[in-house]
């Protein structure tokens, strides 16, 4: 990858959702860079907003709606890069308030894709996709033409966000790229909540030395990224002309089932157990199946590849969280 | 088609934007098969609605939005169908504003989707998609595997709200389908207006005897299909137990280029005259190029097939304008 600092050092960067799991730990790698990073989250509750993960690090804090132009209009006047990862990420809660999370993740998407468009129509913008709006995959690996089949209201107010990064750029020369991102781990990701997906539930039972719920067998697969390598994709995408007006996968080379994931997680804190229990139902119909990218687009446009192995990216997530635990839960 | 009378008589039946274009004919044509119409409208300014539309008719007329669940929780709470019409339908009019575009074709949908769920879940419902959602086509003629990419904010929010209705089917066991329109033509259109698409411009261009205007070589071709034809596929969708869950293409057997179309019009009206103009900017960028759809799903589903010829419905739409213009214009 290109120095950071020569690409991000002194330039004024907005980073959306930045309190949150992805989003911390892209704002405190770009500050390390030396970029004026100005952070915008709604800190809205079941959300991933804490502001304690971004304590001592040099970093603005505005606490906004990314829909709320006359309080974001001057901050982002002047952005020339904008990460944009706020979001509702619960595939539950969106299917119990489907209107709240259809408000914050598309409607609100489209407020902040129209003010971008007015203030600063130049800014090189990364919107934060999920493989969500898949569906239950047809074929693994998932390329970026595998139809798109949300199986969640999640996915659909994903997907329709996404489609208007696409749009702002066909339509009004917009510099978007969409990043689809796969399951994400590492530190800094709220524990608290079953409604956060997988691997948080996980890695605080375990630390709570507590059983850890593996659904059916747990013969379903992840391909797991740790937040560094993701992190890394943001920076890089900025960085591509290519990637203006793309949609890209984001994913690990490999994939593990769900049980493998939770006996390593035991095993690494030296701690807690793995019990298998049968589907609940509000589970069983939105899940999945197992999953895996093709990230090779994404390879080959932005120069990425993951780093982090499972074993070693979770060993340090997990001293993460032993000695920060009560932040996060 | 099976008796009208003996799927629809003395059953009741909700139609969403009822006094627009599409919904009136549907509504009027349920009524003539003596069933219980109820027409929801919000009557926006703009939009396609105009009570004149079923003078006469024995409908009951709602004035609401349809996301108002309080004025519309008892009307669906005992539909057996609705066929769900209600929506902004100009491409140019979603740019212009593309947050009121989806909060009324995206938003609202999901809010009435949600009304449906809970007071009338047993409802067969039949949502009006558009061919819009495939962008500007990558093959002819396009078929429901065509990738979705929208060409203006319009066709995100409606394929939002197709995807809605879609995961409230394979979610909520709801029985829904989507119906993707071709261009339409045909009695009770608004006319005045560029934003309403190229057809009600035409028609009134030449029964006013002033100069149809067609953008570029007039080269363009669409699949055009009368109203009739269009009401006939969400008839027969609605009794069909195969179509629940799906998405259908209604289109044409046949394209005409716009030229030709205009050429006809006028010969048919014996008014007006064909001119050529290169393209607005604003139009430009949101042109398709040339479209038709593959609807050999619809038919071996539904047993639809198209009836009205171009020139015969031609014919009978610019009689109809001609006795009736004050009130469309």
């Amino acid at each position: 990858m290109a120095s950071l600092d020569s690409v991000f050092g002194g330039r004024r960067v907005v980073v959306t959702g930045g309190l949150g799991f992805i989003g911390s730990n892209l704002a405190i790698r770009l500050s390390a860079a030396d970029a004026k990073v100005t952070i915008v989250d709604a800190l809205i509750p079941r959300h991933g907003g804490n502001k304690r993960n971004v304590d001592g690090f040099p970093v603005d804090v505005v606490i906004s709606d990314i829909a709320d132009a006359t309080m974001l209009a001057p901050i982002l006047a002047n952005a020339e890069f904008v990460f944009n990862l706020a979001g509702q990420v619960s595939h539950i809660d969106s299917m119990e308030d489907p209107l709240t999370d259809f408000d914050l993740n598309a409607r609100s998407q489209l407020a902040f894709l129209e003010l971008l468009r007015r203030v600063t129509p130049e800014a090189r913008v990364v919107y934060a996709s999920t493989r969500q709006i898949y569906g239950r995959p047809r074929y693994l690996p998932v390329d970026e033409q595998h139809p798109v089949a949300p199986g969640d209201v999640n996915g659909v107010s994903k997907y329709a966000a996404e489609q208007l990064h696409m749009l702002y750029s066909s339509i009004h020369s917009m510099r978007t790229t969409a990043l689809r991102l796969t399951n994400t781990f590492g530190p800094r990701q709220r524990l608290r909540g079953e409604h956060m997906g997988f691997m948080p539930v996980f890695v605080a039972r375990a630390l709570e030395n507590r059983s850890i719920t593996v659904f059916g067998d747990g013969s379903q697969e992840r391909d797991c990224l740790h937040v560094d390598d993701v992190v890394d994709s943001f920076l890089l995408a900025a960085q591509s002309d290519a990637a203006i007006g793309q949609a890209l996968n984001i994913g690990g080379d490999e994939r593990f089932t769900l049980a493998d994931i939770a006996n390593l997680i035991v095993e690494i804190a030296d701690a807690g157990t793995v019990e298998f229990r049968s589907w609940p139902r509000e589970h069983e119909r939105i899940d999945i199946g197992s999953y895996q990218a093709d990230s090779g687009l994404a390879k080959q446009m932005l120069g990425w590849n993951p780093k982090l192995q499972l074993r070693d990216g979770l060993r340090s997530t997990i001293d993460y969280y032993r000695e920060h635990l009560g932040w996060y839960l």
